[in-house]
């Protein structure tokens, strides 16, 4: 059975991982580097802080963004692409230009 | 404030259309050619009758597919990608390499 229709098929693994309107917009975000919480909040303003603190734990546990914390008041939290995590750059490249080809 | 975070931004915009598991998984069914409704539940076992159906109405209505039924019987209802559409397949493709990396 052709790849596509089955578990391993890579494409229903990919979508697993960066699937969702939020994670993708987040690695928009985090293409040209590091971002604190902070940034990422002001910077996707209609993404709610429940989602936000998901969608990050999920990237983080599917080793596309690592999350450093520094143990200061306030907090400091930062989070950037891993190497892997830089493999989904030219996939949102790819969205984007898709969804303003419908602009 | 930078198109990614407003509506208007093509990430959001393409995530709504083709951001779901299945869609991408039926894009890659329909970026060689035609397919009839048959071949298209038999090649995606594990979908649900009612979500292949819901799928295929999505992208019709964002005018990535298109439906032809021919007045048979049995009804006999052809779904191919539009030129709209083909412009997923670029999409797909980096999608599917990504996922792969992962394998």
């Amino acid at each position: 059975m052709h790849l596509i229709h089955s578990e391993k098929c890579g494409v229903r693994r990919a979508m697993m991982l960066i699937g969702s309107k939020w994670k993708m917009v987040l690695i928009g975000c985090l293409k040209d580097g590091m971002q604190r919480y902070g940034e990422l909040k002001r910077s996707i303003p209609d993404i709610s802080e429940k989602m936000l603190i998901q969608e990050l734990k999920d990237l983080v546990e599917a080793g596309l963004v690592e999350k450093t914390s520094y143990p200061e008041v306030p907090p400091r939290v930062e989070y950037r692409l891993t190497e892997k995590g830089q493999k989904a750059i030219p996939v949102w490249e790819m969205v984007e230009r898709f969804g303003c080809d419908y602009l």
